[in-house]
């Protein structure tokens, strides 16, 4: 255990240090973060150096049942972490908490208000934590979730892993091709955003924001605030690029290797509701082609990417899209990008599995086995899907339930733990839709959703696993 | 496949012969019922005439095969001829065929207004399809499902079967006996409702959407027509009744063998939730405890064992009831019994699995194995468990999009399709909560509302693989 101290500790003095470069670059909130970067890292230090030299001892021989209690806690730590310089600022704990919890999940639900007039130094570090947040789903989703085999994730071993090699070191490297990837996206994005007439701080903030799939906007009115049609073109581009996996990039840049199922379905999927919602609006608002085409396409791809930008309220389009919208929501993006959700290859394994259960049912002896990517899916892997779906929903049940407890409405409480579980960002109705703020809910509810977001962002199972006696006992 | 439209046919000129004998009984609709029974008698009579020589020949050798088809057009002839009579009477076929889908799913969600004035024939003929989807549905459960490995129902394939013995044969002995408990029931029902002051046409109609947990009514006001309180605890008690494993009653009577861990499990949920819900409105509300006592029980078994009786507008109680009582109308009675839902057997063997399945995560080498009733749960139970899950939940949120796309609003969108694939009865809201009516609802809406009845009561699966084209090649 003294490598989960060590890994908390490091986490708490690396996010401490980047307070301190974010106090010395803005003046305006430096006493803020200059005392809550000196705590993070004078905390954090010790917690490290006390756990140290038992720590070094322990790496060599780091289990595999290990991984649960580091993901599941390194997150917490971050969100701790990340929400001490708010509080400094002056938010209450909850409200803190709540914003750097949905910036370290790349949720980009937020409690603030007034972001046009929020200190700069307040609006980067919800962008970096953003950009920390997905760095660090995308590793966990090469390095650690295949290891921790979280809701069929061991499907992608093989793929990341040397079989000459010990599998975390491979996947390691791996991990390091992946930030450069993830990086010069960021870079490119941001001179884009640049050349398209944002302010350098802007584009800074919005490229951090966007391909970690985030959607914290330092405008009140989100990415709405900016009207041109090729920035918004631009983030729509790019939002899509932050919800493809990672590893495709790789391995079409370092191998050729362009065909990916989950790629081809996405994309198509995409194509369609994109069209469909774009024939709608333009029959049933008069709307012109482009300009819908544009509407339709960014706020599309914002939910499904799991962003969460806005450039229009898109639930006063009626129930039809209100309905659309809340289907994209709980499909998710690609597996090994930064977006959250179900994610686009469980829905397949399960369509899948599913039709090769029915075909078990109605025939008994027949053996039915589900493929993806050209190979029979390992049963253990069917099992980690099917269960992840069943333990999704539930879930999703009962955080509704739970919120319905605290005295949301309906449409707000089930809304809420959708977005939140699947990490997107707004929801449905008045309230937390995309054209409203989560402030004005109870602290009990902002409690319950940063809890699904934490949830949401380990993808269930991690964090499971760490309410059961059993595992405690392994350890 | 003669042996199907033998079925069918048999179906139509028995539920024929039914109207004739509704026609007899009741001069008001006699014209209207005589003309439906006749109709369907002759139907039902040449179908099966047609199909009888061949069928003759194919009983003997009838296939596991071909029971999907069998089941899944049975219910659909039923819920056709059940809408004759309401046809001739006026109403349109669209609402026609719901009122009677919901009556023979024992669902309970009316199209009718002005039930007070509407004729005896009519609210005897709804009472009749709820009896009859009641026990056919604890038939199907004992003698189909099973066979059929339906949502993890091979489970109770022992328990009904005699290992010297077809299957099917000693499966159709232990039903007759079930048709008889469930008949005694009905009767002791009807005289203790008679003995409270019930007239008798309402002590008989009553006793049969009772024990059927259909919950159609004589009266606008439901069961809150009757302000006995006698009454209201003596449906409580006959609700809790029908949501009991009838072959537990069985296995009671026969061999003294009262222990069943869904029973147990129910009845210790069923004991907190109305603990909890009295003491709240008693809290909150000011209420006399033993009022608010019979007030909850009521709604909450009403709810649990899906009937959907309702004595009161507990949608009004605040988000904290309406959060209870969509929980409760996802969970569901006991298997065996007439109620619908996910039931109680799988949620049980779902959160016994879900945990071996973390454990599996946490520790890949260690072998876990959920039990049931003292012994371990066969892995193709757990699949047929966790598939069903996964499949009710999908089937959730595409009929309630689907209710989205055609106009409901969210709240009665969502609940809509919840209560429809749990054949619960009323939902959420004030077009179709415990005060409200189908009626208002667009066409669209209703056909799949009636769709979504026939999903859950034939326990999806047995929908779904008709779908399948291998099915169809295999039969």
């Amino acid at each position: 255990m003294s490598v989960v101290y060590f890994a908390n500790g490091a986490v708490f003095a690396f996010m401490g240090m980047l307070m301190v470069l974010d106090a010395i670059l803005f003046p305006q909130t430096a006493r803020d973060f200059g005392a809550a970067g000196l705590l993070a890292v004078v905390l954090g230090t010790s917690i490290a150096m006390a756990s140290r030299s038992r720590a070094q001892h322990q790496f060599a021989d780091i289990r595999r049942v290990h991984t649960f209690v580091l993901t599941a806690t390194v997150w917490l730590s971050a969100a701790i972490a990340g929400g001490m310089p708010l509080a400094f600022w002056g938010m209450g704990w909850t409200d803190a908490f709540f914003e750097s919890m949905s910036g370290i999940t790349t949720t980009g639900s937020t409690v603030m208000v007034g972001l046009d007039q929020t200190p700069r130094g307040i609006l980067l570090w919800r962008a970096v934590l953003q950009a920390l947040g997905g760095i660090g789903f995308v590793v966990a989703g090469i390095a650690l979730l295949p290891v921790m085999r979280v809701g069929g994730m061991q499907l992608f071993r093989t793929e990341s892993s040397d079989k000459s090699d010990n599998e975390l070191n491979s996947a390691a490297r791996f991990a390091t091709a992946t930030l450069y990837v993830y990086l010069a996206l960021i870079g490119v994005c941001a001179v884009v955003y640049a050349f398209g007439g944002m302010s350098p701080f802007d584009a800074i903030v919005h490229a951090l924001t966007t391909l970690s799939t985030g959607g914290y906007s330092n405008y009140d009115a989100s990415f709405g605030h900016f009207t041109s049609p090729f920035l918004q073109w631009a983030a729509t581009f790019f939002m899509l690029l932050g919800s493809l996996p990672f590893a495709w990039y790789i391995a079409v840049l370092a191998k050729g290797r362009v065909r990916s199922e989950q790629v081809t379905a996405f994309l198509i999927g995409l194509v369609f509701v994109i069209a469909l919602l774009t024939v709608w609006l333009v029959s049933s608002r008069q709307a012109n082609l482009l300009d819908a085409l544009r509407l339709v396409a960014f706020n599309v791809i914002s939910v499904v990417s799991t962003t969460g930008y806005a450039t229009a309220d898109y639930t006063l389009w009626g129930p039809f899209a209100v309905t659309i919208f809340m289907a994209i929501t709980a499909i998710g993006g690609c597996t090994g990008s930064t977006a959250g959700g179900v994610k686009v290859m469980r829905w397949l394994i399960f369509v899948r599995s599913l039709k090769a259960q029915i075909a078990r049912v109605h025939s008994p002896h027949v053996v039915v086995s589900p493929h993806y990517e050209g190979k029979a899916i390992a049963p253990d892997v069917v099992d980690g899907i099917i269960f992840f779906f069943s333990a999704y929903f539930v879930t999703f049940a009962m955080l509704s339930m739970a919120l319905g407890f605290v005295g949301l409405d309906f449409q707000t409480a089930v809304s809420g733990a959708l977005t939140s579980l699947a990490n997107v960002g707004p929801g449905v109705g008045a309230i937390i839709g995309p054209a409203g703020n989560f402030a004005p809910l109870p602290e009990s509810a902002k409690n319950l959703l940063s809890f699904g977001m934490y949830l949401g962002r380990l993808e269930l199972m991690t964090v499971f696993v760490l309410f059961a006696p059993a595992y405690w006992r392994e350890i």
